[in-house]
C-alpha cells in the first residue's frame, strides 16, 4: 500500500501504545546510544502480509532507524524464517517493536487463512473474496493483506457499489422495484449485485438484469442450479459460514466468488517476533 | 467506557465504512423518512462486549436514533438472545449498522475468549489477563473486553509501568543492573515487572526486589518451584502459549496470573446480526 | 447529505473564517442577547444545491439557532427567492454567515451550471456528468450538487473505478495489454472505462470488452461512428470541452454520457444573501 | 506559502482523491518500477499561481518524485509554456496529478482574473483587492493568488480586523454607536472599516475618525464625491459587482481599492495539463 | 469565548488527562450512578477568567451534567467566594475536575496579574497589553483573560499585524527600508509597529509614518521625550520588564501602552478547587 | 522527550502563531534567501528544559534549517549562556523563534523551579515531585522538565495508578470500602495512593494495605509521626502550599515525596532569547 495512505493508521497505533510518556523501560534502562540490530522471525508457516505498515512503524519513531525488506507481501514462510532486518537505537527499535509486530502478525493472520481457503479450492475456477467484516480502522490493510493471500475484495465500503440484501429489497417492496432504483440512481461506473435467497428470487433479479449475485446460504446443489440458472449473465457469489471443509464442494458448483468474512473478522495472527542480536 | 474515548474510535471506523459517498445503496433505494425496528441478536453464545461503541455508532450517525440496552457488557448469551433494540430512519440504521456489529462481534469475542479461559482455571486463585498484542486503535476497547469476560488488565502501554524483557537485560548487562536502573527513574506510583526464564534469574530479581515477574515459558512444575521461591514476596505471572487445555494445570501451579495473547489477537468473533422488523 | 459526512468540512471552513479570536466586529457591537431573524434570499436564478451544510454552519456555532428550510436541493429558485429562514443570537447568525453563504451559493452555482447543459441536451438520451475535477476539499459535495442539477456522478476519486487513460495504455504497451492487467486486478464490483482517442482504439477496446469507453475530443460525426461500433456493448461518454452551444450536436450523436470539468471547476457561483429583518 | 502551512491542505486533498484504496488502475496497468518525466503545461494564456501547493501534492505522496519549477507563482504564461517538470515512479505522478492540477488550476484561474482586473484599471492610483468569498477551505491560498495576480488582501477573517456592516449599525443603532463599540474593543494593531450605503453615513463616519470606509454600490460619480468628501482622510474602497467592464471607470473616481468577490468566487480556472514524456 | 472555538481545546486538555483508560480510581471505587452537588470555589482573591472553558470540560465529559455560573469573566472574588455550581453523575464530575481547574486558575491568574498591572497605573491614561509570549496551545483564551482583567490585546500572532523589530531592520538595511517594504506589502486593513531603541530610530520612523511605535527597555525620561517627539503621530507602546512597581512611573510618561509578558508567561495560577457537597 | 511525541505539541503551537497567512512582517520585509546565524542566549540563571521541543519548532518549518545543542536538559546555565545555535534561513528561523523560545522558557522555568525546591531539601532523603496542576495541553513536556530540574514524577494522568481522595471516601463510605473496591479493580501494575487527613485515617489505610499515602496538609510534627505509623510499609508523600521555605521542615519529617503543584502551575519562566548575529 501507498506509504501515504498507511502512516494515518500506523501513527494511531504508535500513539495508543506511547501514550504520553514514550517508552520509560527503555528509557530507564538503556543507553540513549545503544543500537541494535535485530531480525523479524516467523515463529509459524504462512504468508506474509503488511510489511510496509510494520516496517514505517520503525520509521516513524525514528527516521534513522534502517529496515531491510527480507520477504514480500505475499511471500509463504517456513518458521524460523527471517522477514525483515531492522537497525538502529535500541530505545527507537524496542519502543516500535510491538506496534510493528501487532500490524504484521494480524495482516500475515489475513493472508495466511485467505491463502488455506485459496488453496482449497485450487483447480477450481472460483476466487475467495472478503467482506466488509473487517476489523474498525484497518479496513484498507486488510483488504490487501487479502490480496496478499490470493484473494480478491469485494467493495470497501458502503459508497463504491451497490449491494441490494434483503431489508432494501423489503423496504422498497421487492426485488423489481429495488433493482429499478438502483439503476436509476448508480452511476455508470457504480455496480449492483443482489443477495438472493432463493432460486425464484434469482430469477427475478435476472429478468431485470444485474452486474452480481449473492447467493446466501445455498448448499451446492441449489449454487449449481442458480449458476445454471445465471449462465454467464451476472458474476455469481457464493456466501454463507464458509469453511476450508466446505468450501471445495462449494466451488465445484461453478460458482465465481467464494465470500468469506471469517479470513478477516477470525483468522488467528501468524505469529512472527523481533529477534534482537546479541 | 465513557462515551468521551470511544467516540474517535467509533468516528473513525465510521468513515471507513462510509466513504465520501455514504450509503448509495440505502439512499437510491429506500425512501427518507422510512423507519425500521430492528434488534441486534446473538447467532452464537457467548459474552457481550463492546455494547457502548456498538449503539454510538447508531447515534453518530444519527441522534435521533434511539437505542435500547437488552444486555449489558459482560453478560452470557445464548444463540438468539437479543442484546439491543434499534429504532429509527432505515437510512441512518442501515449506514451504521455494518460498523457496529464489527465492533460489538469482535469486541464479543475477546470476552467470549477470555470468559472460557476464566472458566478453564475456575476454582485456582490464577486470574486471566491480556497483553499489549491487541488491535491497533482498539486497545481500549479489548482490554475493557477482557474485563467483561471476566478477565484483568495488564498495563495498558510502554508509559504505565515498566516491564523489563530479555533485550533490557541483555543491554543493561544484567538483572540486577536493569532493576537498579528502572527503580531509579521509575516513579513512586510505576510498579516494575521481571520478565525471567529461568529459576536463576528469578533468584536475582527477588534479592534486588521486584513487584512483579513473568514466568516466561516454564512448564507448571517449574512454575510451581518459581512460586514456591517467590512466597508471596511478588505477584507472580505465567506466560507463553497459554490454551484452554494447558490452563488448567498452569492454574495448579498457584500463580497469580495467566496472561494471554491469544484473547485479544486471534479471538473468532461472536456471531451477531441485526434483525429488522418486518 | 449526511450530516456526519457534512460536519468535518463545515467545520473545518468555520475555522478558516473565525480564527483563533472569532467575529471580534459583532463582539465590539452587538449585545450577547441581541436576536434576528434572518432569510437566505436567491439574488439570481439559478438551482439551489448545498443547503444541508450552509445552515449545518449556523447550527456549528450555535445549537440554539433555529433554522428552517424553504426550498429543496434541486429547486429551481427566481430572483428573490427565500431558500433559508435563521433565527437566533444576532452574534451567532453574523458569525456563520459568510461560511454559509460561500458554501450555498458555490454548491448552487454548481448545479445551476450543471442544469444549464441538462436543459441544453433535453430530449435527448444523454446525461451530464462530472469530472474529478473538483475543488480541493468539497468533491463530495460537489457531486451531491451535479445530482441536485440534474447530472449523474462519474467515479468519486482513483480507488472507486478504473478509468485508464493514454499514460496507462503507453506505460502497458498498448490497449490490450493495459485492459488485461486491469480486469486481472480489478474486484467484481470495480467497472473498467478506457479513454480513446481514435476509432481504432475503440475498435480494440471492443475486442478486449470494456464496461465504458470514454470518447476524447471527437467531434459530432466521430462519436455518431463510434456509438455506432459500439452498439450497446459500452457505455459511451463524450468528453473535451463541453459547452452549452456545442452540447446538443454532441447529445444528438447517440452517446449515453457527457462530461464536463466545467460544472465543477469553472462554474461562477449563485449570488445568495442573507436579508437580516430590521 | 509556508510549506508548513500548505501541507494539511494539500493533504486533505490528496485524501479525497486516493481515498481508502489509492490509485487502483495505475497499480494494476503499471509496473511498480516505471518511472516518467513529465511537464505541466499551460494550455490557454494566464498568470500562475499555486506552484507550491501544486508541486508539494507530488512530494508528499512520494518523496523521491523530483520537482523543479519553470515558472514562478505570479508569472505570465503563454498557451503551451512549461511551469514545471517532474520526474519519478510513474505509479506516484500519477495518484498525485489530478490533486495537484485541480490546486494549480483554480488558483492560477484566480491569479488571471485578478491580473485582468488589475489590467483594466492600469494607470490609476486604485488597487484591486479580495473579500472573504473566498473558497471553503482554500482561503489562504486563494489570497496568495490574489497576490500573485497583481491584487492585495483584505483581511482574512472575522478576527484579524473590524469591518462593520449594515446589521452592526442597524444592531448598534447608528454609525456613531457602532463606532464607538468598536473602537472601545478593538486593540491598537486593529484598523476598523465601515461600510456606507450613502454619503450621509459616509460623513457621519468621517466625523467620528475611521480607518477606511467601504463604498457599496456607489455609481462612479458618487464615488468621485466620497472620495472628494474622504480627503485622504481614510482608506477608500468601492465594491458591488465589479466586471472589467466597469472596473475602469470605477477607479477613476479616485478610490484606493476596489473589492471583487468575483476573482475568487467565480474565476474560470485557467487550464493546465500534465504531459507525459513517451 | 465561542464555544465553537474552545471546543478543541478543552477537548485536547481531557484527552491529555484521561489518557486511554479514563478515570480508573472513581470507576473503581464510585457507584455507576452516584450524583454530587459540587461548587467551584475560589481559595484566595483574584479575578475570575475562563470559566466557558472551565465549565465546558464538565460538559464534554458528561452532556448530562448541569453547570451554572455564579459570577462572571473579570468579576472579582474574594477567598471563599464561589464561582460556579456542577451538579451531576459523579463519576463524570470527578473526570472533568482537574482539567476544569487547570484551566480556570491558569486563566483566572493571568485576569489577576493583569488587574494587578491596571489597578498599578489607574488614574492614567495608558492601558495594559499582553505579548505574543503566552502558553503554547492557550493563546487566545490567555487573550481573552487579559480582556477580563482589564488589559487590552496586540496581535494574535504573526499574520494579523506587522510588528518591525531590530532583527527585520538589520536584514533591510535600515528603518527607512524596511517600513517602505512593509508599507507595500501590507493590506490596507494591516497595521504597522516598529521597535524602536532609540530616540534617533523614532525620529526616522516618524518621518516615514508609523501606526505605533514599540519603546523597547527605555527609561521614563526617555519614554517622556519618545511620548513628546511621537505627538499623537502614532501610537505608543512601552515594553521590557515591566513590573507593578516600575508601572506607573513609566505610565506617567504619558505612553498610551505598557506591554508585559509577565501576565501571560509567569503569572501564578488564582487558587480555585472543587467542593462537593456531603 | 521522543521527537515522535513532541511532534504534534509544537505544530499545533506554530500554527496557532502562524494563523492563515505565516509571519507577514518578515516576509514582506525580508529578502527570500537572507540567512541568519542565531543563539538561544539565558537572560537569567536557572536550569534549561524543553530543548528538544524548541529546537523541533525550527525544523518543523523548515527542514533546512541546522540547529546545534550547546547545553543539554537539566544542565544549569548562568546569564548569558548560550544554549543552542540556529542557521538557516532568516525567514524561517525568525517564523519559528517565538514558539521555540514560549517552550523552552516555560520548561526551562519548570526546571528552574523543580531544582530551587531540590536543593532546598538537599541532604534530606524526600524527592520532589509533581502533580496533576500541569498546563493543560503541555504536561508529557512539563513532566519531562520535573526531571530535568531534578525531580521526580507523580502519575500522568487519571489512568495510570489510583490515587483515592476525601470525595471517593466519602461516595464509597469510608476508607476501607474505598480501598477494598480499588484493589478488586486495579491491574496488577496499577499502584494505589491515599490521601489522608488524619492520622486515624492513615491508620485505618495502614491496616488494609497500601502503597503510597498522601499526607495532604500536615504539619512538620504530624508528619513525623505518620512517618513513624508508616514505618516503611508504604511510601509517604506530603503535599499542601509547599515553598521553598517550608520545604526543608517538611523533609526533615522522614517523608519519602514532597509534591508541589507550584512548580507546574506558577512557575515563572526562566528567561532566554535569541540572539542573531550581525
Amino acid at each position: 500500500m501507498m506509504r501515504f495512505l498507511l502512516e494515518p493508521v500506523v501513527r494511531a497505533a504508535l500513539l495508543e501504545d506511547l501514550g504520553r510518556a514514550g517508552d520509560i523501560t527503555s528509557e530507564a534502562i538503556i543507553p540513549a546510544d545503544a543500537r541494535v540490530e535485530a531480525t523479524i522471525v516467523a515463529r509459524a508457516e504462512g504468508v506474509v502480509a503488511g510489511l510496509d505498515a510494520a516496517l514505517l512503524a520503525f520509521e516513524l519513531v525514528d527516521p534513522a532507524v534502517a529496515v531491510e525488506r527480507l520477504a514480500a507481501d505475499g511471500a509463504p514462510v517456513h518458521r524460523g524464517a527471517a522477514v525483515a532486518a531492522i537497525r538502529g537505537r535500541a530505545r527507537a527499535v524496542l519502543a516500535a517493536e510491538r506496534t510493528a509486530l501487532n500490524l504484521l502478525s494480524r495482516l500475515s493472520g489475513v493472508a495466511t487463512a485467505t491463502r488455506a481457503l485459496v488453496d482449497a479450492i485450487s483447480g477450481t475456477k472460483a476466487k475467495i473474496v472478503c467482506t466488509r467484516k473487517t476489523t474498525p480502522g484497518l479496513r484498507a490493510l486488510e483488504k490487501a493483506a487479502v490480496r496478499a493471500g490470493g484473494g480478491a475484495n469485494h467493495r470497501f465500503g458502503l459508497d463504491d457499489a451497490m449491494l441490494i440484501k434483503d431489508n432494501h429489497i423489503a423496504l422498497a417492496g421487492g426485488v423489481r422495484a429495488a433493482l429499478e432504483r438502483a439503476r436509476r440512481h448508480a452511476g455508470h461506473l457504480v455496480k449492483i449485485e443482489l443477495e438472493v435467497d432463493t432460486l425464484d428470487q434469482l430469477a427475478e433479479a435476472l429478468a431485470s438484469g444485474i452486474d452480481a449475485v449473492l447467493l446466501d446460504n445455498m448448499d451446492p446443489e441449489t449454487l449449481a442450479r442458480a449458476v445454471a440458472m445465471v449462465d454467464g449473465r451476472a458474476v455469481t457469489e457464493a456466501s454463507g459460514r464458509i469453511t476450508r471443509d466446505n468450501a471445495p464442494a462449494i466451488a465445484a458448483s461453478g460458482v465465481d466468488l467464494i465470500s468469506s468474512g471469517w479470513i478477516t473478522h477470525s483468522a488467528p495472527i501468524l505469529d512472527l517476533g523481533l529477534d534482537v542480536a546479541g
